[in-house]
């Protein structure tokens, strides 16, 4: 049983906790524990094995494809977090003898896991047991551990055998080929393995070290190898009431390190340096090396970035918390030739690749939190026009056609071709979306546009950003359909956000959007064209200007129905048949319509999977375009009621969304309800919704759903609008957003809201419908009512 | 805990049985209880998971070479004997809850594995299982499995999950590219998947039928998929009292298959092909099936060549049926492309691939009693000259000089050429076997000897054994070494049978055999020059003739010492120094000196790991050599009481030998010691011997020391000799040899031995001095005193 809080004194709310244990659900505590610092992601598998464990360690950006037929995929790491522990001869499991005072816990305020029990033998021996794990913030490469053990009544002989696993594989897929072992002095073991394809060394160092009450032992120890592997084979006699303390320190380097690619490099040079590395941390020890590590979580997360909630359910400050730990751990904020996965580090689902939901769910947050982060996620971006440019090129297209998945920069499309069988026809169900989920590239456009908006940053334009927009406008102006029936461009045989209808024509997401594109790039080069003309000769913009501009004239944008003001979907949604969808509305699990309905019937039916329509409407309104008619209140009103009643939700991608704009609208019940569920997709009580990872772009939702939503934070045109609309039960509300390079704090009840702009630069913004200036603190009281309106 | 024997009634020493179950124990049972027909071998692992298994199905001769620092292995095939069973959804394991009346045996007349017990879940649920399983002796593709299960108080809710599951590596190393899983008829899952460097095909199928209370019933079923696995989720509500019985069929079938290798091979006709099979055995299901396969089993083993012992141990009976099972299961007698491992197909250990262990310890058995079987395994090494020819030209000699380690015939030699790292240098250990243990060449001229001399098949020495004798005699004139100083060829460099030292000059039984091996060649080259002019010619053997005459006159061959007639086991051994090796004699566990003394102090010392000296005399005891001076009665009495004293058999290649040559010199006590300890390795009560696999030169080993030790059989020259020297404790041993194509049933005791040529052709023979000759049927009495003498 998952709890949300058993917090106690300083660490209330800190606290995400497991007190019963179950050999059934080892993957949500595996996930939603998970440790991590960008750098790596680490399962918190626990330390004595299970059947149904998922022990995982994922290095950022490290992508094999382990065989031609196979997709390249983040490969599962060498493992050093498994012990091996008798107790007299038997092996100790929970699932045998029996078990007291469990407790399992990732404190997110020092990202340290713990688990305590008191443990019986099958024989009748007791020990009490404490084990502690952290990823460090500060020495990306480690992994520290710490065993405690304590026999409570008996002489107790005890057996730990513990070392480097590298039989490892995702899901039976080998990635690695077979490199040297050693052990150094007698107790360093270091294990070296090769990426299969991408040829990525790997080096692995651990090293133990064991107190018995306080003093430094030398227990018996034997050296063991076997394929692929290297252990230790401890042996220890614990008197009642012996304290026996065994940490492990682990390090792990790849030739992928971004501090390696300066130099040569050599892997003998890494293989010194790392053991080197873990000998100085092995002077220092587990609570010295947590120290510091604990000190930079308060530096560089807490102190930099936390959000604050006053609400009647502890839960809301957990969430928000929750979401701020994980977008901190998948952030690879080392090396901007790295990005953020659909599972961020935490299982194997999704192989590591990164798909929209980094720009459109992710993204926002580093923004608005850290701009730095934000910019290293574009810039890999940036690396994958590489990527765009050939994926376009296959296609017979013309500039960037971004890949609806990527891994490593240069790959270009990674998403796989074949899915699994139709297990009823025998044939393998094709994916469509890397070749027709086209939206992505003008997602990301918009995410260059939102960037450059909020930050203001020149370089990064001149730079990267100019070149993404302007490649991907000239990709969608070759991209379009001319109908001539209509006399216009259409963009047919697509999906759109709502992954439900396969193959559908002007998908209006998609046409806004590509639309939104092609008037980015002519806004960007009448820019360049007043201030940078130097830039716009580089470019050499002529021609595809002219050409986005009759494009974009002539783009079929769906509208609003005369009668109620919805947009359709698609060209044929509105007319499909309707059923009665409150059965799977009410939905415990996702995906339970496919119990009644195969896809191809789904694909008739008026229900979507997802955000969709509602997405653009939440998008434009952060763009130059929201002025446009098409995106009125009255209108975004219609179509929210008239999607959300038909949207499933059976993507963590669309929960947030709705969240939004419900408090936009001001359905200030529902948006509080689809808030929650956005924290339960992970946090909530389904023991196994987080097995193949966690939901990076719903924990992102999380952090959106507060400030996007709650606070009505939204940045568009240069502009920024501040329009409060807490939950009921939320009494206060606390954060920090950057504008333009400043920090703006944020302090806001019901009644009022206060601004503190740090640096003290005059800021604009507008709130309730009149404009404020705030020179470096400013408090606006709130008319409730006026908090409760839209915008 | 293992038991020998729990038989009953008409399995009266046909049973090897378990009697309780241990989780840290299960290599044992999966080894020595697997079940095979030759084709594959499939360890008999538990249904249900445990942590510490080893799931295995390997397919004969389908090597495949992972990856570039690898060497061929035999890959570890999809698993289709896991079950997923949960009662009352609380998972079923033998770990868990409460189990009584619990037994799991091989049946070895039935070549059945049976496993039952009332299992009580940790809620109360009382259950009564019974499992069997069978791998087809008549459908060399079939793997046959049925469960029982009965609640015996509870109403209960039973969930399955059964399918295939191709996620298995060997020891992480993942051999097969993921292929098309479909399932037809909505119940036959077929799942395909691909070597990833020989591109062997492998199609699995499996289907399940359900039946309760007798009623053939459809569960309800999922059908669910999983990257390299497909599967069908059952859910079945038991009342107390009903029955339940869950058929499980499968096959394999792979590209390799010898009966495609005609025609035109097409994946698409192996699935349909495949696929038809397994439907045509849902329609007679596992008894009728199981019948076919018993009836074979009898017919083609039990039928054929048992070995029958009255003995007051019930063990020595049960270990020589022990034998034969293994013998048979490990036998491709379907492909004369494919040898036997030293594991043969029980686990990963040695990787599948053949060594000498073939022709000296297994082979014999074959000749002797199943000729077509014993060409196949030579014919193995006739396509296997290529490779050997390789071997020698890249190591700059002629001929043929085989493979330590030999796969697919053409592999040449697959030998890893680095062990474990020495983990305290950090050094890698080189694996000298495949360089510098060249014995092997003379050991398969050997057997090309000794399969001629008894066969009499000349078509087979036509096609092929003519041929590997010259080509090894080649190989061994072209690497004896000229010593100008004693002016005589030396071999020096070697490891002989004693791998305890490497790296040594002359050993006597390399020098030995590889002189056998050159007169062996001329001796065959005379014949043909007087009765087969024209292959004579062929071979062109004029040079070569002279060439083997000139090396053999001059080779240096050690020869006994004048004091006290020992032969030296190199040029230094004698000269080393001597220890007190009582401790290391009496060990139970193998390589206990390694505890005091490391590889290179080995070295120096007067101790060997197996039979080498010894081993010499024995096999030179069976060729036209035996009447040298050398190896006088004396001589070998004086040798065995010296290298007995010095031998630790730290190789299971070693006790069966020992055990014969102590028969020979009447020491009986010790010979019968021996035996039992050859039985021990695989049989005996340590747990963990076989988790790598059975060792299958000591299995052979076992039949050798009853037929060629106990009963005296030697067949040299074209002679019979048979000088029963029958343990004290058994009354009569019973058995069929094979003489010149002719069936000769031998029966003995203590006092009188009956012999019997089925055919009617009359054999002479020699038994205590003197020469008999049986037309169809002859009783001779034994003077009890020469039945101890010596030959």
């Amino acid at each position: 049983m998952m709890n949300y809080s058993l917090g106690k004194g300083s660490y209330k709310d800190w606290l995400l906790a497991e007190t019963a244990f179950s050999a059934d659900a080892l993957g949500k505590s595996e996930a939603v524990m998970l440790l991590g610092n960008g750098y790596m992601g680490l399962r918190s598998d626990n330390e004595e094995p299970y059947l149904a464990e998922r022990r995982n360690l994922f290095i950022n950006g490290t992508f094999n494809k382990a065989e031609a037929n196979e997709v390249t995929e983040l490969p599962n790491a060498a493992n050093v977090t498994r012990l091996d522990i008798r107790v007299d001869g038997e092996r100790f499991s929970l699932e045998l003898g029996e078990t007291n005072d469990y407790i399992k816990q990732l404190n997110m305020k020092d990202a340290e896991l713990t688990r305590s029990f008191d443990w019986t033998s099958p024989k009748g021996k007791t020990l009490r047991f404490r084990f502690s794990r952290f990823v460090s913030f500060d020495e990306l490469h480690l992994i520290a551990m710490k065993m405690e053990v304590e026999s409570l009544s008996h002489d107790v002989a005890l057996s730990i055998d513990s070392g480097i696993n590298a039989q490892m594989t995702n899901s039976g897929v080998q990635h690695f080929k077979e490199g040297e072992r050693r052990i150094a002095d007698g107790r360093f073991i270091q294990l070296v393995q090769t990426t299969n394809e991408s040829a990525i060394d790997f080096v692995h160092n651990t090293v133990h070290a064991l107190k018995l009450n306080g003093e430094k032992i030398t227990a018996q120890a034997d050296k063991d190898m076997a394929r692929r592997k290297a252990w230790m084979s401890y042996d220890i006699e614990l008197r009642p009431h012996d304290h026996l303390v065994v940490e492990k320190l682990s390090t792990v380097h790849t030739s992928k390190d971004s501090d390696l690619n300066s130099g040569t490099y050599s892997l003998e040079q890494l293989r010194a340096e790392s053991l080197g590395q873990l000998k100085g941390h092995d002077v220092l020890g587990y609570d010295a090396l947590f120290e510091v590590h604990r000190r930079a979580w308060q530096q560089k997360v807490w102190g930099a970035y936390n959000v604050e909630v006053e609400s009647s359910e502890a839960v809301d400050q957990l969430a928000l918390r929750f979401s701020l730990y994980h977008l901190t751990a998948m952030m690879p904020a080392h090396d901007e030739q790295m990005g953020i996965g659909a599972k961020a580090l935490s299982g194997e689902g999704y192989k590591g690749h990164s798909f929209w939901d980094t720009e459109i769910f992710i993204l926002p947050f580093f923004i608005l939190s850290n701009p730095q982060a934000a910019k290293s996620l574009l810039t890999y971006r940036y690396h994958g026009l590489a990527g765009a440019r050939k994926k376009a090129q296959d296609n017979g297209y013309r500039g960037a056609m971004y890949p609806w998945e990527m891994a490593w920069p240069t790959d270009g499309e990674v998403t796989p071709v074949w899915g699994d069988i139709d297990i009823v026809t025998g044939e393998q169900t094709k994916i469509w979306s890397g070749f027709i989920e086209q939206h992505i590239s003008a997602d990301i456009a918009f995410a260059v546009y939102q960037y450059e908006n909020i930050t203001g940053d020149r370089q990064f334009m001149e730079r990267c950003g100019y070149e993404m927009v302007f490649e991907t406008a000239k990709f969608w102006a070759s991209r379009l359909e001319w109908n001539d029936a209509h006399r216009q461009y259409h963009i047919n045989h697509v999906i759109g956000p709502d992954e439900y209808k396969e193959h559908i024509n002007n998908n209006a997401f998609t046409n806004h959007m590509a639309y939104f594109n092609l008037k980015l790039a002519m806004r960007y080069a009448d820019k360049l064209s007043q201030e940078h003309t130097e830039l716009w000769e580089t470019f050499g913009l002529e021609a595809d200007y002219a050409d986005w501009r009759e494009k974009a004239e002539r783009l079929y944008l769906p509208e609003p129905r005369a009668e109620d003001l919805v947009i359709p979907q698609d060209d044929t949604y509105l007319q499909l048949t309707e059923i009665d969808l409150a059965k799977y509305k009410n939905q415990t699990k996702v995906r339970t319509i496919y119990r009644d309905y195969n896809a191809e019937q789904i694909n008739g039916i008026q229900v979507t999977k997802q955000a969709d329509t509602l997405l653009l409407f939440y998008l434009i309104d952060q763009t130059f375009l929201r002025g446009d008619r098409r995106f009125s209140e009255a209108a975004k009103k219609a179509n929210f009621r008239y999607y959300e009643a038909r949207t499933l939700h059976d993507s963590s991608l669309s929960l947030a969304t709705h969240a939004i704009m419900a408090s936009d609208i001001g359905e200030r019940e529902l948006a509080y309800k689809l808030f929650r569920q956005t924290c339960d997709i992970d946090m909530g009580p389904d023991m196994k919704t987080s097995d193949e990872g966690i939901h990076a772009a719903s924990i992102g939702g999380i952090w959106k759903s507060a400030v996007f939503g709650f606070a009505g934070v939204r940045l568009a045109d240069g502009k920024l609008r501040i329009n409060p609309r807490l939950p009921k039960n939320w009494q206060r509300l606390r954060f920090t957003v950057y504008w333009q390079g400043q920090p703006l704090q944020l302090d806001m009840t019901h009644e009022s809201m206060d601004i503190e702009a740090s640096a003290g630069r005059p800021v604009e913004f507008e709130t309730g419908g009149t404009v404020y200036t705030v020179d470096r603190r400013l408090n606006i009281p709130l008319n409730h009512q006026q908090s409760l309106s839209s915008t």
